[in-house]
């Protein structure tokens, strides 16, 4: 079965193609068009045919899935012979009202997404809008979404309430649902692999653009960092992380703005942004190295974050077989992970220097004799998305928890 | 030096009459006047000399501490030969904008605890106004306001800020400020003693109608579950403790309600009571044993955040020389101890269940051999704000810090 999984910003799409029939090497192709809407699109391709990369206008996440399509089915470059080929679009969904799970994109789903748009004001926008258009300009292609909050369903209870009346947290969904599903199952599923083991205590550091910690028990979620939003838990590049909402009161006061612009800016420019004007991790590294204060500050308050969880799910554990950094910066940057991983020689865990400095992309960083083991893993979001929207298919429901 | 130490409840004063020059026996007398402004307030006082229990009008706070005041300096059964012998009128105070430590209460103060009455509305409404009317009635007794904020003045700055606008964090004084400082500065004083060492790691475990853990290293706060508002953390008695303020835009519109109704609720209708409907823990346990499943989510919440930062904690300090467990549920409760401590093998954390289960107030109720001690410990905040009074009288300042 062949599946298009893609990832869409407000004005990009980016896809991979897989072919889930050839585990060994399931992907055909992948591309990125971004800059939709303007006159000068960038578009690329890449397939074991050869690729190319080109600028043209591009109008809409509409004309950018249709040009994919022609791309993917010409007849030098292409890998398919017709674009009826391609079972399902899947994408990694991020929220919707409560609704998890893997689903076809009906319009009830659409409407859930909607209901959410001000609790995933990045994420739910961008993808509603897309997917309306891309039902309307491809009827026949099913459109998958996998809801990153699907793979936290298995958190207790008790960890997913907030101490809030009863009725606000079953009948309006105001619950610590985690996101980053699709990473912490891959994550998850290649420890296992690594390991060789699947009843495993892991827990997962995606760290990126946005962030989280998840603790994982034989291959379940028991714990996320993030909670009802993806501006919540740890600090974003440009999203808060964890707050106080009785702080409000003083910003609404002090500052004169609405609640409305409040979140709005506790949303898109607060995070490591927020801190040291900078929301790219490797610039605040970089400024840090020069000796720029507020740089450094962005980076222990990341850091002390990540600690943070780090702990509690340790304890909620009661310890752990393997702690995995992924995610753009817990792949590549080995300042955070050694910050990360400082003075841990109470419980046992300790990286090793030169391992941690540098190696294959997927690489064990802990020393000899370390009590748990410490991962680096590239993660593979997109290949789980796949795989769901296969079985999804397989299944002939509209949807699997 | 004699201090009378104030708790003051809307319609409550209970206060202590400490004698700081006798370090063996300071309290000189107790008592209590409850429902204030009722016909029939009740009027508890007890000192060496004997004591009473009665029932009779009290106005106001103003009466309520001139009562104290006539009481206290009875022939028969007072320990004051005239209320001039009491030098300062000290509070155990919550917080202020922009100001911590122990001030003698001016306008300043005054106004500052005011500014932040929507960020403490439990505590700040009811202190500023007794203090006011005591000001008025009493204009020749020092009032000493010793904030719970002051503690945690040391709390490493990655620790105390959240990812927001660098002004709103300096300029508006959002930041994680801790509370319950007097507790935990007195569980570290009193655990220094009891382990004869003052190098040590401790986690502070205050658990009562509001709760907080206190990460201490070498007597210095390095973490407070609390953040910028008594309402953080935890989950408390009736207050919700740790939420997403993206959870608003839904509560806002599938409510009806105004911001500040859902603030309201959040500060007086949500924790432990938001959660079961009851807010007492005794009350909750008891349910909890009937079978009543939300009373035992309630306990599951309630002990799984305290879990939380104890583990976040532990890694915070690199591990700990002792966990001490004190408020009234800290004290009294050995269920939530041991729900707190169960399954921490892995750390070498083991409680005795003998010793958990009952023995002196003060005691050790870990295991011999556990890596880490573990201890019940009733706390003293009173004695702490009649010391630091003491201090700041003694300084001859207006405020120390």
């Amino acid at each position: 079965m062949k599946i298009l999984v893609a990832n869409l910003g407000s004005t990009s799409f980016k896809y991979r193609l897989f072919d889930l029939g050839d585990p060994a090497e399931p992907v055909l192709a992948r591309g990125a068009i971004e800059r939709i809407g303007s006159p000068s699109s960038k578009v690329v391709v890449k397939t074991a045919k050869g690729g190319s990369e080109t600028s043209r206008p591009v109008a809409d996440h509409g004309d950018a899935v249709q040009l994919c399509l022609d791309q993917l089915t010409d007849p030098e470059t292409g890998v398919l012979a017709d674009a009826s080929e391609v079972s399902a679009i899947g994408f990694k969904a991020v929220h919707a009202r409560n609704l998890t799970g893997v689903h076809l994109v009906d319009d009830a789903v659409l409407e859930a997404m909607e209901a959410f748009s001000d609790v995933a004001p990045a994420h739910n926008p961008p993808y509603v809008k897309a997917m309306r258009m891309l039902r309307d300009r491809f009827p026949g292609l099913p459109l998958v979404a996998a809801f990153e909050t699907g793979f936290h369903r298995t958190i207790p209870e008790a960890s997913q309430r907030y101490a809030i009346p009863e009725e606000w947290a079953t009948a309006l969904g105001v619950r610590r649902w985690g996101f980053h599903g699709a990473s912490h199952r891959y994550i998850s599923w290649r420890t296992a692999e690594l390991l060789g083991r699947t009843d495993l205590k892991v827990i997962s550091c995606h760290l990126g653009g946005s962030s989280s910690l998840a603790a994982i028990r034989d291959g379940a979620s028991v714990g996320s960092s993030l909670g009802m939003s993806p501006q919540s838990g740890l600090p974003h590049n440009n999203r808060v992380g964890e707050f106080d909402v009785f702080a409000l009161p003083v910003l609404l006061r002090e500052t004169g703005k609405s609640l409305e612009e409040i979140l709005q800016i506790l949303a898109c420019k607060s995070g490591l942004e927020g801190i040291c004007g900078a929301n790219d991790v490797r610039d605040v590294e970089a400024a840090a190295g020069e000796g720029d204060i507020r740089s450094q500050l962005a980076l222990d308050v990341f850091v002390a974050s990540i600690r943070h969880y780090l702990g509690a799910f340790l304890l909620e554990l009661g310890g752990a077989d393997a702690i995995v950094f992924t995610g753009g910066i817990g792949e590549n940057s080995s300042r955070i992970r050694s910050m990360t991983c400082r003075d841990l020689g109470w419980f046992g865990i300790e990286l090793d220097p030169a391992l941690n400095a540098g190696g294959p992309a997927e690489r064990r960083i802990s020393a000899e004799g370390s009590r748990v083991q410490v991962w680096t893993v590239p993660t593979n979001e997109e290949i789980v998305v796949a795989r769901q929207s296969q079985e999804l298919l397989k299944s002939g429901r509209s949807a699997i928890a």
